[in-house]
């Protein structure tokens, strides 16, 4: 079976052909009248828009840390880090070029075709092309490095530049985009539903079209590296470890390591194209079942045939089990996000809504504290029994494990973002109640099932990220990372500040960008003759402009942190402080990620509860300090909170690609 | 030299006569009139009920642990743990009794003498007396105990079970009175100023009084035991380190490194009497100068002397420089957390509440993680100089140079409550704004001094707690706590986890108290007939009873987590993995320390900045977005910040006493 790593780019060339059949026939489809299709175009130009300003940012920086590592590494590592950055950045686009395509025709399907049919839009030519194209794309990299280098075991480590190419783009994309979003909807809705009380995604409210960009430079761009960073790491973290493991008995039970985790992503993205066209069947099911049962039956199919791939290589089953903990702690916490972001704990804030704004906002906290326990929790045990079956290789295995269905994932995480553009392009091209009330069921459904795809970004995250340490570790030959040495507790400490630091200065730039955006709605409503009565024209263009300009200059400062820190601790305080400083950032930042992402979410569910009509329902007390929770969780769900997963993965492939220098 | 630290005790009995003598003089001072002897009365009595009811449930579990102990470990260990505890319970009694037989006082100090006179009475006969007192017993048990156990190596051991004792009161006493203060605090308010519309300790108001006693067993007896549990364990770990560490060459020398940190803590403690004596010569240069000398002084002094102390000792000059470190990273992390708290910062989030509550609550959540940058860099920077210069018990050394002049820094601390006290008590009883404008005065004066106190409690408890995390590691014979050992990680992220957890449990007991408290308050408005109009006689005696209750069971689920967690860590997965259970706690235990601790204090400063004139003043929508902020802040920064501190001391110190059972 090992054979078979080497046709990994095949299946990824396959797959973006199946991503490119996909996104042609969703191009077939009616997009709707005029203005609807104005609105769309609209949309997909300030995206367009933002990601070329974003691209040409990041270009620099590239080609600035290619002639580095060209300079200090070896060119091997260099390419294969310009490839991983270039795989990143078309991932992004990939997906938001489907998603701003799929959007008018989502609404135009629920305008004529009912529920279903938006669905079968919304998820077949938004999410699932998004999904294949990331997993295609990371197949295609990671299948021709693979090919090139890790037949030798000695040149196997060249792989890691395309990691760090990943991780360095999606950190950018994901604070960037994660600031664009908020900040634009935080301004529109502070100016439009706050000072002039007109509806969410009103035509006359300048800020709208920017809000509908920010779902998708956001929820799509940002996600998508997210996740293809998340993906291409694990496979990459496991493979270092082989390479570099002591257990292995001759070369060709190595190669059959090596070879290992690129075989199962391989299979996991046979399963996941199985898992979304089951949707198409299980659609007469009910559209919520059908979602649900499509990343199970992905899952499923993955671990049972994964069996007998295990058994048909020379390597020790114990591999499988690693396999099997990733995954099924990666649903364990799922289902533990999902209850902290609905059931009982909204409940609890939606009560204390009821004393006020300070309760509502201190009992998110202390939930959003609480929700971090049992995740790190489960994490820990898969920790445990993955490095018992199969050492720390395990680790990255489990990791692997989690993200190997990530088709199938990925293409529920990403049809929500365009079922919420749906919603806005019907409201913005006045379709009527009907059809806005289809897309917001859609809406909906992709809101419960998506807390488990949170919760697997989270937990892979956190095993990725151990995985990289464990592979840095034997990069730079160290046996031991000894905390009783002071220089290690050092940079555990340092370590742990890093996502503090990150946390707050993206929690900051949302205020200051909002705050731009929400002075030149002002200035429109103003100075614009006749805009409230629906006569004068908004200039949506400014605000997208705006929005652009400010989260792109308030993501440099936290990604060169980000970046910088590793590279200082390392030629300062030593490959052994790094290690520490690793081991810290990861600790906090999976905390820290947690607790900010649940916080966020379940203040966002509380809000949500109380409008259904509980505790006095829309415009009591109650709603409105449920509404203050709300907009604070804004920065922690979607900006601050999912940097943290990128942060602890992109120190950590730094130093392994920084390896070679420090030993 | 080292012969002196067999005084020790000595020293602390002549220190207790000291405080006795400087609190008899204060009892003779004038009381004032009836009324106000009344209402000290009450608060006095309403502490006292606190504490009493605090102590029979402390002393049930200290029963449990001595038995415990006294089976497990040794007899010698359980009488000090026992030792410990009560010496803890008595620096809880000596502050507070002191405490609420000051505060009359100094109200009628106030009244008759001005400001001078009532900073005399509040510093001397408050403040100083519990100073003297926390640094007295600890220098009576520490001395009582070296000098039977540590003049032998093999059972200086037995002193851990001292520092134990200490620990697991401060805990209780920290998170029991951080509760009762918060929820007393918040639910008068609530009732009192939000609801009927009547000012800040109105006797009216049947919440007062438990407002009050707050003050006195959160600020004083809490924060008393605090203190004395960082002090007593600064030493302990240093002795713990000098009794096993293999760098000594013969007894004698060793000897002599197990004396100093004693002998440096009866230096500080000499030192201490002459900065507090300097208050009396430094009065004239104005009160704010003589507070903030006298710290100057007491650490100069000690700093000249201690470097003779040193030289004079067969121990090397490192050690002298560890100290020195340590204080100096006392004081720049006490300026540094005066900066957040003031200054720019607090512009910041004033400003921001300009745009609403939220904007108020995400600055300061924002500002907090900012804040806990620097104060972790220093503490990062003193350890490698600290270890650089007198290798891990270098650490140790830190701390108990950051702490050796409690008994002046410990003064100031522990005089604010009583100014606050004394203004609680002139309101209550009507002696006129002209006395409250005082007692306002001398408060202020305390709160900017004060913040040099907190930053000191928290480096220190940081420093303390790699101490005894060192200490751990040496009495358990581990020559490598290993990162790269899965177990080291599972550790690192349940460690991790506990500081999260126990700020949760805390911040939601504070809201479930303050909502007891507040249905209390409501019955009594709507059922005592004329309480509005100061006809009805409102019964305070009802709602201390209630805080205290709550507070009390309240107390004991995190208390048992923080116990229970190194036990089950330390016999489940062994004793490497404690070691990283310990690492990880002190890291994110010290940032979410820094982090609440700095926003709730810079919520509260933001909004007394906007109070005296800014941006609106008073009642302005700022003004009351900024009330928002605060209260959010209140337990952030007076009951789960706090327990933080005490916290990773406590898990690192039942780690070392349980070392015997894991080696």
């Amino acid at each position: 079976m090992e054979q078979w790593a080497n046709w990994a780019w095949l299946f990824g060339i396959i797959g973006l052909i199946i991503a490119l059949l996909m996104y042609s026939s969703l191009k077939k489809k009616d997009a709707g009248n005029e203005r609807m299709q104005d609105l769309s175009n609209q949309i997909h130009e300030g995206a367009m828009v933002f990601l070329k300003r974003e691209y040409s940012i990041l270009a620099i920086f590239v080609i600035i840390v290619f002639l580095l590592l060209f300079w200090l590494i070896n060119w091997q590592t260099s390419v294969a880090y310009v490839s991983g950055a270039i795989c990143s950045m078309l991932a992004g686009l990939t997906g938001m070029t489907s998603a701003t395509r799929a959007n008018v025709r989502t609404t135009q399907a629920a305008a004529t075709g009912g529920l279903e049919e938006a669905l079968s839009v919304s998820f077949f030519g938004g999410g699932a092309v998004m999904g294949i194209a990331v997993a295609s794309l990371g197949l295609l990299g990671l299948g021709i490095y693979y090919y090139v280098f890790c037949n030798d075991p000695t040149t196997a480590s060249y792989l890691n530049g395309f990691g760090m190419g990943a991780s360095s783009v999606a950190l950018f994309a994901r604070v960037g985009g994660g600031i664009y979003t908020k900040s634009a909807d935080v301004g529109a809705d502070l100016v439009g539903k706050v000072e002039a009380g007109i509806p969410e995604d009103d035509p006359r409210n300048p800020g709208v079209i920017a809000d509908n960009v920010g779902d998708n430079v956001g929820d799509i761009a940002g996600m998508g590296a997210d996740i293809f960073e998340s993906y291409v790491n694990s496979v990459i973290a496991s493979i270092a470890i082989a390479a570099t493991m002591a257990m292995t008995a001759n070369v060709a039970m190595r190669q059959a390591y090596m070879a290992l985790p690129l075989v199962l992503v391989m299979l996991g993205f046979l399963c996941s194209l199985v898992g979304i066209w089951s949707v198409k069947l299980l659609a007469k099911a009910g559209p919520q079942r059908a979602l649900r049962y499509s990343t199970f039956i992905a899952a499923a199919l993955f671990l049972i045939i994964g069996w007998f791939v295990v058994k048909s290589m020379s390597v020790s089953t114990g591999t499988f089990w690693a396999v099997f903990w990733g995954m099924l702690a990666g649903i364990l916490i799922g289902v533990i996000t999902e209850y902290y972001t609905s059931a009982g704990p909204i409940i609890k804030i939606a009560e204390s809504s009821q004393t006020g704004p300070a309760t509502n906002v201190i009992t998110g906290l202390a939930i959003g504290m609480e929700s971090t326990a049992l995740p790190i929790f489960i994490i820990v045990v898969a920790i445990a029994f993955a490095a018992y079956n199969a050492g720390l290789y395990g680790i990255g295995l489990s990791a692997v494990g989690m993200l190997a269905t990530v088709g199938a994932t990925m293409s529920i995480d990403a049809y929500g973002p365009v079922a919420d553009n749906a919603g806005g392009i019907s409201e913005m091209s006045e379709l009527g109640p009907e059809v806005r009330s289809v897309t917001d069921r859609l809406d909906a459904l992709g809101n419960t099932t998506a807390a488990i795809g949170k919760g697997f970004a989270i937990g892979s995250a956190a095993l990725t990220a151990l995985a990289l340490f464990s592979a840095y570790g034997q990069a730079v030959k160290l046996t031991s990372i000894n905390l009783i040495n002071p220089k290690v507790v050092e940079g555990l400490f340092i370590g742990g500040i890093i996502p503090f630091l990150v946390a707050s200065m993206t929690m900051k730039s949302v205020g200051k960008a909002a705050f731009k955006i929400v002075e030149e709605i002002r200035r429109q409503f103003r100075e614009i003759p006749g805009i409230m009565e629906g006569k004068g024209k908004p200039e949506p263009a400014k605000c997208v402009d705006i929005a652009s300009k400010a989260a792109l200059k308030e993501m440099i400062l936290p990604g060169l942190l980000a970046i910088l820190a590793p590279i200082l601790v390392g030629f300062i305080l030593g490959k052994e402080a790094l290690g520490g400083m690793l081991a810290g950032a990861v600790v906090t930042g999976a905390l820290m990620a947690l607790f900010m992402a649940n916080s966020g979410g379940a203040w966002d569910n509380a809000k949500k509860y109380i409008e259904t009509g509980h505790l006095g329902g829309k415009h009591s007390e109650a709603h409105n300090a449920s509404i203050i929770g709300d907009t604070v969780g804004d920065p922690f769900k979607d900006t601050s909170g999912p940097s943290m997963n990128i942060l602890i993965k992109l120190m950590s492939v730094i130093a392994l690609v920084l390896a070679p220098l420090l030993v």
